[in-house]
């Protein structure tokens, strides 16, 4: 598998999945993973999430911006590991852009929620797991 | 949800898990994710995997033992993190109790495979995750 082939099909990842596991660093240094809906993408390079800006990952991002989000399907033994910056915005173009139908039920106020805020995961590098085959690459150079 | 029932939904999320997510912390400070399948457990204490020692966590582990493991079941919108620190074993007892059937697969030359080693991480605390709900919990005074 070429960097080429394990760029495309970690591409092809992203787009099936609803979901992405996202690890910050929690307080005492130790790592913290939850499971994230995906929202939008911009190739392999930036994922936007939206969260409840009273989470705990909040103030975790806002302490250390290292993280790393992770694609997985267990069926085709697929894995797609990014790693890279996160951001925590709050700024209304940001917040009405990943607004979505439904997301009312997690900010009851609507867009203009306090509790609303999005999350910008920028990648520098990855690497793409299938079967017993992994790959990585660089992302610092792409657009 | 009391933490009891946290607690209890949580080993239930891990009996029916056949992989976890497992997030240690790579060389410049960031996180990395990758999927494991589950082996032994003992309540939500005490998780063993096996890896190929030759792989990129085994060096982070032996540098920083903070970890995470994360069970997730996306349709019944549940997760369960844990926190803790993690070892390399390499002892024989540690290798042979670890060896299922068809780890050749993994490691060609069976349980005296040097590429063969044993993870085993102690959870220290932990949050189960049910829809919109999460319970924190504390793990260091169990059993």
């Amino acid at each position: 598998m070429t960097q080429e082939e394990a760029i495309q099909a970690g591409l092809e990842l992203v787009n099936h999945s609803q979901t992405a596991m996202l690890s910050t660093i929690g307080d005492e240094g130790y790592p913290h993973i939850r499971a994230m809906l995906k929202k939008e993408t911009e190739g392999l390079k930036t994922f936007w999430f939206s969260t409840n800006a009273s989470s705990s990952k909040v103030p975790q991002i806002q302490k250390n911006p290292e993280a790393c989000v992770y694609f997985v399907d267990g069926e085709q033994c697929t894995g797609l590991m990014l790693v890279g910056e996160i951001d925590v915005l709050q700024d209304m173009a940001s917040k009405r852009r990943l607004w979505y139908e439904g997301d009312e039920k997690y900010y009851p106020l609507g867009v203009n929620d306090p509790d609303y805020c999005v999350l910008c995961f920028r990648a520098k590098s990855g690497k793409f797991y299938r079967s017993l085959q992994n790959v990585a690459f660089d992302l610092e150079d792409e657009g």
